[in-house]
């Protein structure tokens, strides 16, 4: 009845993504990158003509750091969403549709965050655009009959991760010598190795779990002990500030992913632990660029 | 400081926005309907640039009676609506968007609908489409400095209303002697004539509130007296036919408006009493198409 199976993956080329494509191949999928510009309103018709998808891993966004939270750059990547959607569902043999989200859809006041239970009620407008696709693409796939899931990303860490996010800002300071200086670190988050991450949304995709599922380890690590970490494993404790700069006014002291869906109905189990996740992210720091 | 007013209108040759414009032309506006496909991506760019609205009514939207609330067809229109605030935010002037949504994006567990306290939980795809795309404009015209409201529209009725909804249906067959098949019309409902829910809209937009308005009587009116009087009126009682087919499993026994916002903030008042609202539906029914 299933017959082959084929998936385009928006965003192969990126963080998660460069690492998701090789497990789907290994999964047994056909594996169609997508190239050309998302945002272009005439490439999503001519990828799903092309690749003739019977899965769809959208992972493309806009991801610009310290931009990406609020900026009006976030409403073209709903279009993109929504046009590809459309080109995907009126294809022959569309099956099941995988987006990504995130845990900044949630509503920020309680430390764990649950699919079934946590309201939403994202304070970003990246959360908004976020949660709003989902809740047109979810609806839609119902009636058009097409499997449709949302992974809620938490804290991707791991090599070659943007400059500028914690832990490659902490990486690069420690491999150049300078001091890391960091907010106190007594916020609690859940950290996810993003070769972790990636195996998620492969099996994820792979799955019929329908709905949004949150990609988290389910464990909560506070960010001093990440940075004590970091400084440790380099050699260099001395270079470690806790508490140079400000935690940003509202910063929520704890979000933690309820990852009980991942693990029960997806069946998938973390393989890395987050000492090995983190020297091998100073590894990678430590290579010439 | 405010300077003209200039008032881009979508949809301005509808029901409601042939009716919209010259009110707002009344109130010192100068008027652009909006001409050409909104659902081309080209489209909105050349309207902005033309008119350079300092206020944009955005009334269009995909209407197929029987088709539209479950349509696929709602989706492009998301696109579309997104595409045409960014065009707005990014231009020059830009003050106020008004968007146009539905009692639709309500959950319809209890007979009044507030905009402080009802839960929205669209039970239909069109009610998740308009509902998401407000999320996202209201939140996005926040950040760019953007006045923002959503008229929340009821049952509107009157003249020229598309046939096959429930007045010009009946008022059609009465017109032609036919009998006039309904429901048992115990349902309860909002029902508001066209003129006066394009005087509430112009007010919206003249306005400076902000966020989610529902645009209605406040007042219930039961279906059955609805065609009653409308049989009454024709000099035809013995046509109606209440109870001759069954109402749709799950229809809500009760669908109000909460109209204190429009009533106490926008200022807006009824003017057409339903008896003489639905003797002039029925005059243009009488009327030679």
């Amino acid at each position: 009845v299933a017959g082959p199976k084929r998936v385009l993956v928006t965003g192969a080329g990126g963080f998660l993504g460069s690492r998701i494509a090789p497990l789907l191949e290994g999964a047994g999928f056909g594996v169609h990158a997508a190239d050309g510009d998302l945002l272009d309103p005439e490439t999503a018709a001519r990828l799903v003509r092309d690749a003739r998808p019977t899965h769809l891993l959208h992972l493309a966004w806009y991801t610009e750091h310290g931009r990406f939270w609020e900026g009006a750059e976030n409403l073209p990547w709903v279009e993109a969403s929504v046009r590809l959607w459309r080109e995907f569902a009126a294809s022959e043999g569309a099956r099941r549709f995988v987006g990504v989200g995130s845990c900044a859809e949630y509503e920020w006041s309680q430390p764990v965050l649950s699919e079934a239970t946590t309201p939403i009620r994202p304070s970003s407008l990246y959360g908004v655009c976020k949660d709003a696709t989902r809740r047109i693409l979810e609806a839609a796939s119902q009636r058009e009959g097409i499997s449709f899931a949302w992974g809620r990303v938490f804290f991707i860490y791991g090599p070659d991760e943007a400059s500028g996010r914690l832990v490659p800002s902490v990486a690069d300071a420690l491999a150049e010598g300078r001091p890391a200086r960091t907010s106190d670190g007594e916020q609690v988050r859940d950290f996810l190795h993003v070769d972790d991450a990636a195996r998620a949304l492969a099996a994820l995709t792979d799955s019929d779990v329908r709905g949004p599922v949150n990609i988290g380890s389910g464990q909560g690590v506070a960010v001093r002990e990440i940075v004590e970490t970091l400084g440790r494993l380099a050699g260099r404790p001395e270079l470690i500030e806790l508490g140079a700069v400000p935690r940003p006014e509202g910063d929520p002291p704890e979000i933690v992913a309820d990852a009980a869906r991942l693990r029960d109905e997806v069946g998938w189990a973390p393989q890395v632990e987050l000492e090995s996740g983190l020297a091998s992210t100073l590894e990678s720091a430590r290579a010439p660029g």
